[in-house]
């Protein structure tokens, strides 16, 4: 199959990014087991009518700043039980050439000003299009959570973010300055950490001047997913959470990041925006994250609900979840890329609402219960179907 | 607030009718407390849009087997923790009220054959209607749980059944015997329980040529309505579940009778039939149903999901629900009469499939997930709403 | 039976105390019901074996800065299912009779200068005492935690002490404060919060001088007595903890102490220290405690312990613990009156390292595990009992 | 090192046996890892004090009815997540000398009568352990539990046994078969499952008879090695527990024969007889055990308490027990054959009750708490080590 579609990762030598390129490689081939495409919401046939680009269509590269290779973090995962053991070898040769075409991300080793960081990433970006001939490149930023942002009236406008930049100024978070880049490039970003990104003021109104989609922020795979599964249960049955509390232990990189309490916030405050909206009133409890090294790329969650009944009698529920963040992420991740691709073939400029579905913190959108998005989504597959492609 | 509406509870001195009763007296006296009305789904927005009978119209009686009296009853509920310590003797009076309405039980005591046992239960019913000048009463059946149903020719027409009935004979389960004086007397039925009732095929072709509703049945309380909210969580992720098993500890009446396997026959059934609809497949996994004493009238289940997602990577959901069995019931009880209520005067007749929401077992539907049911729920109530009464 | 061992509770009126008090005064009437001496480890053969004064020679009285009276207190611990529902009504003269005996703790509003406050505090004991002509009184600290003690040369020996108190100064914390006046009193001490009190250098060597034994600190009466059961578990079967994740929710009055940080830290740093000395090395992992208004007196704790078994492969072990915390510490309360009592009788002094199976943070002692502080304290009461009351 | 100390597995191609085997191989071969040894109670300090043969003294034989060699087994394992990955390859020749060891399992096929069987068996052991020049050989039991055994006149004395015998009947159940061959040939015996064994009176008459030591039954691997930590904790604070409920879920060899209910009546009684003596009251609750083939070598236990405490408050505790079958009963089968070796050398015989800290069903012993089994096995370890060696 000819590549159509060039999907670039920043962050693309960590777990996601790599979980997802052996899983899109493998699919491609035809070699990854009965179970290979699980996870993959796009293969569901609701999501399917929108007459999404295949997986074998897709062409991978990006940005990293570690040096650890492709193949040498593909063969990291197996032995942790991610991917499946004969996977990375069987690979290896096409994951070489995927780590080939990895560039050096930014850096204060790289670039003098982040003017000059944002017209190489640029220039990345249109060389990667222009030598594989794709129709578009989808920049995906799966790199390390940052902390939250200042307000800095420098991102309230683009024409401020402008004169900041051309005065050599740096007022943009790394994830942001990735966005910029990509809308520059005329490339549709997805967001799958919370960092900035494309939220930013002054870079979201860049994108809607380009005519360009963008999807966020901050991809839903675990407690955060059950939560929206569960936050309606007690809406729909009219029972009362009086509080919910979170416990996230996780072992992985990003675990390691959010042992940093600054960009923990980030993450935390993220996931808590959430439950209030569903529930439709503040609730009593905490929400962690904690890193605890020996659990891996593996991560379990434990959810304690109080909530009330007919006459005020109270009952509990509690759930764990013990689940493998990369697995989780990856075939997310593959979805969001043919969806945003088949966004941007049909027209479809600014935050993606109908992709609420895959996201903590929904750029575009309010609603965060999962049957509603789920509904939101397919209707919106429906309707692309129905238009037909470009 | 003049009563309008008739509750006949089947069953109407055991818990989950008592606290039905306790909390509608407490309701209309404006005594429930702040809690009081939770875990009603009909005064919900989206449900109340249909235009229900008020709590406060429904006027109730019953049959029974026990001695233990109804303000009795409600006092150990009480020191069980069901139900708030006050009201049982705030409420004194109007239950001892409520127990002068209740009538025996059929049974071989009180009535020589099942005709003559119907003719009572059917007079009975119209007495009821007649004394307190009613619209309209609906019969509920919250009693013990009975084994399933063996193959019986006599039950499969209407014609048949009656030339057994004639003859002497005694073809009907309790349960059934109840629904087809119900529907004699003109009364609409109300199965909360798993024992076959209305769905008998004779029973159910009485519904049809008299032009009854009924809905059923097995109320979704607990496990199940957490499988049916999780299980579609599952698929809309495209997670591939590989064995979901389920333990059900009960410590209640209804747990006492379900330790005989013959009854528990019967829930087990109705609660494995949603699971491989949801899924759409088949799925590995127990599915126990015990009887623990000292639990009193509460129930924790326990349920243990391991599925398979990206490259087939293993993970597992296990969740505890520790709740109220009759405190879960009765405001669904109280719903549900008021929405077949509110469905025969709309001239609905046979198995309200839009009550599927309110079942394990869900009669006149095949749609098991929690979400679809709310939908279609709240459809059909905007619908019944928009027609106004009649 | 006569009143021969006082009690003297710090914090009397708190949700410990008043339980505590409320099981005595029922004990003593032969009220308690089947289950009322549950918890109570001085009935059990091996414990009573010391030849213990009975529940029924005690008498209470004690401190406290609250002003919702004990008959009050109870009333509202019962309706939140902590007692019994008619206890507090039939006990309700005997509990006015203790509140009666009650004397304002120690605060500015009180005393000039900390000086002045033990010498009040000492007062009160010795009065209470020579009023009811009891043998023995025991103090005990059940009032909220405080935050730790910041180094302070003025409490590393008793000289320097009594000088700080001379010039009019105020070095002591307040649980340190009341173990001072005690001992000054002949009073033995227990301290069963997390608080300095008797631990502080210049205080313990105030109870060695005066010939007294006290006992401490943090009673274990939840999560960390779980641990101290299971940490051993693993080592006996040469298993090898990697991480141990805890998660503690509480609603009471210690919950909201607890909510300010330092305090927390207090409580934390006395949970953690048994762990590594149980396993024999430091093993990773958060420990939680968070304050959840809605859970009212009971407290949840979650622990996640991942361990690594023959070659290295690893596998879990969850648990959940619900339980109601002052039931859980009341007896223990009771407990340590009676043997406190009964090792001042024999003789003994300074920190009683056999009690170390009631705390947290064991006094004269490096045990954690709770097998062999089992054996400790049933050699210790085999031996009391062997030698003869005084 | 020379091979001293015979191990004779019945069952040599099971999950446990390979596992067993692997491990042996991987520990005398200095590759096993730095978790290795992890698991084996035997290198402790307490109990290495007897003087134990090392586990490179270990030379391994047995039967087994499957054609799936060992080599192919472990491999299979490996996959599993049972071994790790390297291991089956590394050791593929050393498991394949192992494999050339092993004799054809008792059946049909193979003898003619039970007289003949157990000849052949004897033939078997002591071929083994002249043609390597073993000291000893210890038969474990590793192969699939049986259903629990008929009262039969011919099993309660050696006399009647060996009359039935010498009839050319077949009174004995597999596991007895190979115990009564074993005695004949001088073996001790390890009966790891609660298959009948040496326990059958005939059986255990001629171990006496013999002078030979035994030791059993059905290892303490999960749930029930829990279930004997924690039930000492409730009885040491007074704790009244008012009901335990177990489940089961096992995926294995061993979940497959408990799928007949035949079978797993055999373990259910084992696992349920030590709680009540534990408690010293009769608790209610279920048991289940139920196989759930998806989840491989792995077994999930749920157990929920309910307990008591002061006043009659209700609280209770749950755990999840998520473990590799084979990884928890390998180390235990090698440290069982150690100490029973040692045991035979120091002149023991009969049941060995001091093991009975590794065993559901303590032969010789009615203590089922761990902390007490632990210190019997210590002072049995440190007797044999102050004794010396034969």
């Amino acid at each position: 199959m000819t590549p159509t579609t060039g999907v670039w990762f920043v962050g693309a030598r960590g777990s996601v990014a790599t979980t997802a390129t052996v899983g899109a490689l493998a699919l491609r081939d035809g070699i990854a087991g009965p179970g290979g495409g699980t996870g993959c919401v796009a293969e569901l046939p609701e999501v399917a009518a929108a007459r999404l680009p295949d997986v074998g269509e897709l062409l991978i590269g990006g940005h990293d700043v570690s040096g650890t290779s492709l193949p040498k973090r593909a063969e990291m995962l197996a032995q942790g039980g991610v991917l499946p053991a004969r996977l990375p070898e069987v690979l290896a040769g096409e994951l070489a050439e995927v780590d080939a075409r990895l560039r050096p991300g930014a850096g204060p080793a790289t670039d003098a000003t982040q003017r000059e960081a944002a017209d190489r990433i640029e220039a990345d970006l249109r060389a990667f299009q222009a030598e594989h001939r794709l129709r578009r490149v989808i920049v995906v930023d799966v790199s390390s959570t940052e902390p939250p942002l200042a307000e800095d009236p420098r991102l309230d406008s683009l024409a401020a973010l402008e004169r900041a930049l051309d005065a050599g100024e740096a007022p943009l978070p790394p994830s942001s300055l990735y966005a910029y880049a990509a809308f520059r490039a005329g490339c549709p970003v997805v967001a799958f950490t919370p960092s900035p990104g494309p939220r930013v003021p002054a870079v979201a109104e860049l994108a809607r001047e380009r005519g360009l989609p963008w999807a966020g922020s901050d991809g839903k795979t675990g407690e955060t997913l059950l939560k929206s599964m569960l936050a309606p249960l007690f809406t729909m049955r009219a029972l009362r959470v009086r509080s919910w509390s979170s416990t996230n232990l996780l072992g992985g990189g990003d675990g390691q990041t959010l042992a940093d309490p600054a960009s923990a916030a980030s993450k935390t405050v993220s996931k808590a925006r959430g439950l209030e909206s569903m529930l439709g009133h503040p609730v009593d409890g905490p929400l962690h994250i904690d890193y605890v090294p020996d659990l891996g790329d593996w991560k379990t969650a434990w959810d304690h609900v109080s909530f009330e009944g007919f006459l005020g009698v109270r009952m509990s529920l509690q759930f764990t979840w013990a689940g493998c963040d990369s697995a989780l992420a990856a075939p997310l991740v593959l979805d969001l890329v043919r969806l945003t691709a088949r966004a941007q073939e049909a027209g479809e400029t600014g935050p993606l609402a109908a992709l609420g579905f895959f996201f903590k913190d929904p750029a575009g959108s309010d609603e965060h219960r999962l049957p509603a998005q789920w509904d939101a989504l397919t209707a919106w597959c429906a309707r692309l179907g129905a238009e037909g492609a470009a």
